[in-house]
């Protein structure tokens, strides 16, 4: 590394939080440009998507110079997200040159580089949790391709199976085609079988014709569709199991590293022979640059937990925890007096200004308001166009404003608006959210209903209900787990865009247009098969289903989202059979595999928390406490 | 316990293995009458079901008679297994007393005793696994509930905002029923996408009027179908591993003691203050007594092991092991000399045999097989009416037999035909049945073409293609783990046969008759829906499920696995919409509880299939053996 200012100060800019979300906005914008570019949501020429995109990609191309400044040349080839962003950047340029010339001279064309376009997300510096989550995924592959191997052998011995028993029975499936009499027909419809989807309908032929062939559907699956599955989770859990610790090792060694050689920078040698030490002066100097908003009381804590023996120095061993240290979260409850209590003592400490505080803050109060909002959710339930209904809401928004009003009477404000007190934000926000909406709502009653605030304000009031769950210990618990595993969920979610994105984009290619959504009061005569006389007669036009289409990337995201819940595959109706392969690569990469890892990931949550011990760090520093 | 002779061969009696298997040919006899009983598969009259039940339940009364004589009193009637089986019967007399006299004056009546007897099963004393799994699942019962509460607070919420969200604007279902206006219809039909049964049909209406209501169905699918169901795998899981620890510790514990005890019997103290010790003679006449089928050279083996100092006696420590160390499987392998060896020695030892038993045990033979087996998928796949198909079977055949015969002429037949060589069995067996049916059925083929014997041929020939994975060894493993938790999926296959058979006999005086199925050449106009004008223009009626229904006890089973797999619930259109309460129970018992403990156990086999390492005993046994 190069130490001198020049360097720092570029290093610094570039790990600058400005920076970092530039770069996000960036991509966000690149990513959204799938709404614009055709087949679009909302159609932009060609020029503006193309000037919009080439932008963006100068943005990222100047973020990669930048980096190449900041860190050492042989480092920067060494890293392969460098290369792929340069690879990516540099394939978008020759796509959209050759795009532009191919539709300016009136050729067709394709976009192919826009599946490449979400991996920007996993290769840029900040994307850290994302390339684990790829990592893992990448990781537990062998194994899984050897469990999908013989899960696919067993689907293929299955089928000639089934090819050999019902193929010469002259079946008809129900919209009158022959039954299982094609081997690659059978080989697909039994893997769908396995996604659950089509669930009873394949049996139904060959139950018709004899009891005894359920035999085999129920060995199928027993086989394929549990045995297999759970093969499958396993095989997924476990390998994210052993990465997760792998990866933890070596960030902690990898730490420890650096803070070693820190110490060797800030050490100083004491008295002859002794052993290198650092001074609580530098220690201080030192918090105060890597943690500027920590308190100075705060700050004596953390050095009294590391120098026990008050020698006004500390050793190796303890320099190297104060990582572990700074990231245990203290909360420090400043015992304030009330505002009101400064301005009107007399008022605050009479004796019903007390009575008050202690009933707030009582068992009794809870209940209170536990039964108010049971009695709010069946006001919610009736017909909100009935006047005493509707009346009544101003009554509950009264009583929800006294209770908060109340809550601070009792408590510090800056007490009541901690940090951590999540119910709190999360009560002032709903109620004063839903009596602002409630006011518009009906101060512009008298002209006309908007149907998007009463929506809203709909939406708030079922909300502000979820708090009854607060009241239970048991609820409390679980709700904990789940909003302590938030921030992880959400790199979950990156994970799912990126893999969604790339999906949406190739099926927009091979699907678009094929099938047509009009409006319900629309009179076209193509209505009847989605305007595919493809489709006419099928299951998936009579069920209306026209909505779930490639038209756009909306549309595409939301028929995935589907696919992922059930895979139902109409669109192979519309195009070659060998569509088929797309969904069946989705179910593969998206329910084998990406959901596995979400339900991996909540076991293991769910098992750490039920688990989990204090830290040594964490208990010597409550010690120090008290 | 009273140990005089007679007492003693009571209750040898009583654990002898024909008497155990009595009691469960009674059992499933009981069981059985389901298919004779009104509504019946075969209908047998009322005396005759009740005749066999009578035995049945009389035979049950012996058993807890012998088993009382057997006991100590005090232990017999604290047992509550004796109990419940007491009661059970008891119950069954009464119900049996009732049913006949009403129906002998001709009144309406039930045999709701028939719901109590899977229970039998569960509380014999051979069923203790059973039991144990029925233990296990009452333990998670608390924690699942929570979880289960919690999550049906969610969905209760969800309803209460779809029914705000979707209620006032007018949608129409596809079959033209309102949408979305009914609280406690939309409670079930949310209930229902937790299933993903009525995955992308329950969002339509709304995601055709505005794509922004998809964001409602997809965090309902997130939180929901995804996190609640993951969190209840999780806390299943997390109970059974708990659970089965606390099984094992138990277990352990127990034999121990018992061990203890037989160790207090057999004692003899050497010398003057020496510690108590047991003889090899006394250790010798006790394995005898215990495994009387073990050979002379494995005792040995066993002693040298526990005594490895050649004492010629064992202390305390050493003569506990004895259990576990009789439990390790040793394999003897006897290199006695092939039988033609020892007929014709010049022929065997003669070159070309020599170079016939070389060639059997190369990579290439295997390599070779493997390979024909392959060409042999592809045959079965072809049209089996080409003559040259149906003629290359006989050369198949050939080469199989050929297969066999080579190698019983490398390898001594006794260890060809192992226990423990799982493959070489597998092979004989469906070789010869292959031989067998081929012959038969070219035999009869000139009368008549048999289609049953055809069937098991073409079965046994596709299930010869299983012996390929047996070539890859990553398939071995995974095979070898299958097969070493078969034992235990029994267990599991009799949990559920316990609850599916609850749910048929309720289902069966619920829903019987509701529902017909006409044969396909029948000309009736009720085949159209069933047989039930209500079922009119249902979706029930057009995919043609009419054999989906609870008309015996065979087609009640099925339905109930296809519930398993897909919560599609037809039958509350032919009677009250209450009855759904019952295809939601079956979901909570089923698929919430029961499938998450299979998948729990499978992901248990495996991680611990993964993780496994062999006992201290096991390594000094083999050290002993090298």
């Amino acid at each position: 590394f190069d130490t001198s200012p020049q360097a720092v100060r570029l290093y610094l800019l570039y790990n600058h939080w400005f920076m970092q979300m530039l770069v996000y906005v960036f991509i966000i914008i690149n990513l959204a440009l799938a709404l614009f570019e055709d087949p679009a949501v909302v159609p932009l020429p060609i020029w503006a998507t193309s000037t919009i995109e080439i932008i963006c990609l100068s943005a990222f191309t100047v973020r990669m110079v930048h980096y190449a400044k900041v860190i050492p040349r042989d480092k920067f080839w060494k890293d392969p997200k460098n290369i792929c962003i340069i690879v990516i950047v540099t394939l978008s340029f020759i796509d959209l040159t050759i795009y532009g010339a191919l539709k300016a001279t009136g050729y067709f064309a394709i976009r192919w580089s826009r599946v490449l376009r979400p991996l920007l997300l996993v290769n840029v510096t900040e994307g850290r949790q994302l390339r684990r989550a790829f990592r893992s995924i990448r990781n537990a592959l062998p194994q899984i391709s050897y469990v999908f191997f013989l899960f696919m052998f067993s689907v293929l011995v299955f089928s000639l199976m089934a090819l050999k028993l019902f193929g010469k029975r002259g079946l008809l499936t129900i919209d009158g085609s022959p039954y299982f009499t094609n081997y690659l027909d059978i080989v697909f419809d039994l893997y769908v079988l396995v996604t659950t989807a089509n669930s009873p309908d394949v049996m139904m032929p060959a139950y018709n014709y004899s009891v005894f062939f359920t035999v085999f559907f129920i060995l199928y699956i027993v086989i394929n569709t549990y045995t297999f599955m759970s093969f499958f989770l396993a095989v997924v859990y476990n390998n994210y199991k052993k990465y997760l610790k792998e990866e933890v090792r070596q960030l902690v060694k990898a730490r420890r590293f650096k803070m070693c050689r820190a110490f060797s920078l800030l050490q100083e040698t004491r008295g002859e022979g002794g052993e290198p030490v650092v001074t609580q002066a530098k220690w201080n100097h030192l918090v105060k640059l890597v943690k500027p908003n920590i308190s100075i009381a705060h700050r004596e804590l953390l050095w009294s937990v590391l120098d026990d023996q008050n020698k006004g120095h500390i050793g190796k061993i303890a320099f190297v925890q104060l990582a572990d240290l700074l990231s245990i979260q203290v909360i420090t409850v400043k015992s304030q007096p009330h505002p009101i209590q400064i301005c009107f003592p007399s008022v605050y400490n009479s004796s019903v200004s007390r009575f008050i505080r202690y009933m707030v803050r009582t068992r009794v109060f809870v209940y209170v308001y536990d039964l108010i909002i049971l009695v709010n959710a069946v006001f919610i339930g009736l017909d909100e166009e009935n006047p005493v209904v509707s009346n009544a809401e101003w009554g509950f928004l009264a009583l929800y404003m006294l209770e908060i009003i109340l809550k601070l009477y009792a408590t510090e404000p800056r007490a009541f608006f901690a940090r951590h007190h999540f119910w709190n934000w999360f009560d002032t926000i709903i109620i004063v959210s839903a009596l602002f909406g409630t006011i518009i709502n009906s101060a512009l009653k008298h002209c006309y209903t908007s149907r998007q605030i009463l929506d809203i304000v709909f939406i708030l009031r079922v909300v502000r209900l979820i708090r009854l769950v607060d009241s239970i210990k048991r609820f409390r618990a679980i709700i904990n787990t789940l909003i302590k595993i938030g921030p992880t969920i959400l790199t979950f979610g990156q994970l799912i865009v990126v893999v969604y994105y790339i999906f949406a984009m190739v099926g927009m290619e091979l699907f678009k247009g094929k099938v047509q959504f009009f409006e319900p009061n629309s009179t076209s005569p193509d209505q009847e098969y989605c305007g595919n006389p493809l489709l006419k007669g099928t299951t998936f036009a009579k069920l209306n289903y026209c909505k779930n289409n490639f038209n756009n990337v909306v549309s595409s995201f939301i028929v995935l989202l589907e696919l992922t819940v059930v895979n139902q595959c109409g669109f192979t109706a519309v195009t070659h059979v060998s569509a088929r392969i797309f969904f069946v690569l989705f179910h593969i990469v998206v329910v084998i595999i990406i959901i596995n890892i979400f339900v991996a990931f909540i076991l293991e949550a769910f098992l750490v928390e039920y688990t989990f011990d204090k830290s040594d760090l964490q208990t010597s520093l409550e010690k120090k406490i008290e």
